[in-house]
């Protein structure tokens, strides 16, 4: 690892001041003093941060594309992370927009081990576009989201989640809840011949993710959702690692209150960490993004990059039955579609309506 | 646990849209749903989100208050701030300004161990304001680093933590950096009848954190340094029990302030979860916190709250040795000032200038 991780930020700043605010940033991202108190040639040299490129984007806008020495981050995501915007994170005119790594990196991290291509497999849906629910709201309890678990998978939904609101309640205790719904799903894929997977969500300390994730592989249940930004990045590697043969979905919470670009957060970094599939808000909905943001993100999720599969994109956040014809033209097939609360609004026919989103899914294409 | 959660957050919204916006945020960061999918009068009763007051703060902006029923975030650090600001975050115009939390949680979650009161009995120093420094740049080898730590020690300085940015890396690993660094401020302390401690900084996977922490034990040093936002609030936790004894130092990597409210997080939060110390940017630096900010947080980190222990505010970021009587003009005694790069930037005088350091700052009163 002495190859150069290239990181490029978007700065403000007046054009007479962005040189030395770029190199502020490489200072601040590498060695983080003085040079006075740089004293070794060869940290001068090999350690500290360059700047490579500044290239104006807009109006006192400007893109700083800045090289970090490995050395300094050695694979592991915390350390990666603290590296590429720890500090600068709190300078609010800075924004980390992308970053290039060297090989070593998507080696040593491995990225989702299922993908898109294994999410598919699971389901036996080689091409068309998938669909996904949630499980809310929270203050239910374990035996009525089983019962809205059943009716979703009656209607042919591929994946059922836990809202992420629903973590280890009182109300519905990790322990009682996945038993109750997984085998909710199991009697509704037996009753119909159907394959849809649940995929509850995992939380709290990495000790408590592991006491969880024994109920989830005693259970048989296929898949779990986690929240990278909550419960450390490192753990959710390491979590992506010990769930090997599970699909792994993350879930965007928190991810808004740093300025990284979305695409460069839930698509390219969550994909390098393990997440076979990334949950994000599409445009339009309760959320800022825009549809370019929705476009890179997908982008960075499923396009090539070093050996690493690809990883299935999953907008939400208030997308509605009526709006899928709009979002299958705009991310194609490889897609998974996840309506929650507007399919739970449909009450007693709530089957109905959940059958109504898998066909007009399936209708665009098998 | 059914007391209530109370929430401000500050919007940024036309009058005649608060009131909806308010509603939305209360549905957001409880139920997650169209209200016609909650059907459970119980949980429309308990469970949702309710706005308690909405108040204007400046032009097209609000304080908006929203009560969260406890049962919805247990005492689980991960679970809390999902619940307090998890999707909202992905809302740019909303911003987490504060929460007033019901006893139980500081009950459970117990806060910092040793706390203000703490640090300075290990110091043998009840009253005059403490000094820090920091160990960098990254890049340097155990003996150089140790030679730092050495001659810092020598001037006198209360506490010598490990740069942030130094983890594990190959030039100096951590097995071999705490030994080392450990050992020259001992020699140092017995040289001059000194009390300096040492942080390292730990950091990764809960796991990492965990084998670090051993190592740490078995050298004796009595500190510690996390980064909360990075390693996650339920780990942070968790080790901050585990660390029982040692002190605990908050750093503020990857809290991209703007969003959150500083004194929220770094102060009341980070205090809540365990840090008997929490460092954060003086204003005047390079990072962009106003006094104000400074201020609040200082106070969120020291005044009473609950049963819980005092937490030390560590002002840095690029603070010099000339602004050592503003800074304690500005925080009292009851802090440890961090003065790192300008103070290496001393090079072979550094001892010296550590002196100078530690003998301003007690000239201001033991």
């Amino acid at each position: 690892m002495n190859e150069r991780i290239i990181v490029t930020y978007h700065v403000g700043a007046p054009p007479i001041e962005i040189a030395a605010r770029a190199e502020g940033l490489a200072i601040e991202q590498s060695v983080e003093c003085p040079l006075a108190a740089v004293t070794e040639q060869r940290i001068r040299d090999e350690i500290l941060g360059r700047v490579e490129a500044i290239e104006p984007i807009g109006e006192a806008r400007f893109a700083v594309r800045i090289s970090l020495a490995s050395a300094t981050a050695p694979a592991e995501p915390g350390q990666l992370i603290n590296m590429l915007f720890g500090n600068s994170s709190m300078q609010p005119d800075v924004t980390l927009a992308d970053v290039e790594l060297p090989p070593a990196y998507p080696v040593a991290f491995g990225g989702p081990k299922l993908g898109l291509a294994g999410v598919r497999a699971k389901l036996g849906a080689p091409r068309r576009a998938l669909t996904a629910s949630a499980l809310k709201p929270q203050g239910l309890a374990p035996d009525a989201l089983a019962s809205l678990a059943r009716r979703l998978a009656l209607g042919g939904v591929d994946l059922i989640k836990d809202d992420h609101g629903i973590a280890d309640q009182a109300f519905s205790p990790f322990a009682a809840r996945v038993p109750a719904v997984a085998r909710a799903v199991r009697a509704a894929n037996d009753s119909r011949g159907g394959t849809t997977l649940y995929a509850p969500h995992v939380s709290g300390s990495l000790d408590d993710i592991r006491r969880q994730l024994e109920i989830v592989r005693r259970e048989g249940v296929a898949a779990v959702m986690l929240m990278p930004m909550i419960v450390g990045l490192a753990n959710f590697d390491l979590i992506a690692k010990e769930a090997e043969g599970l699909i792994v979905l993350a879930h965007p919470s928190l991810s808004g209150a740093q300025r990284i670009a979305p695409d460069l957060l839930l698509g390219k970094l969550f994909r390098l960490l393990g997440a076979d599939a990334t949950i994000f808000p599409h445009h339009g909905g309760r959320f800022a993004y825009t549809p370019g943001t929705c476009r890179a993100l997908a982008d960075a999720a499923r396009r090539d990059w070093h050996d690493l599969k690809p990883c299935l994109p999953v907008p939400a956040g208030g997308i509605a039955i009526d709006r899928i014809a709009e979002l299958l033209a705009f991310y194609g097939s490889d897609v998974m579609l996840l309506i929650g609360g507007s399919l739970l609004a449909a009450g007693e026919q709530l089957t109905e309506q959940a059958a109504r989103f898998t066909a007009e899914v399936a209708s665009h294409g098998q």
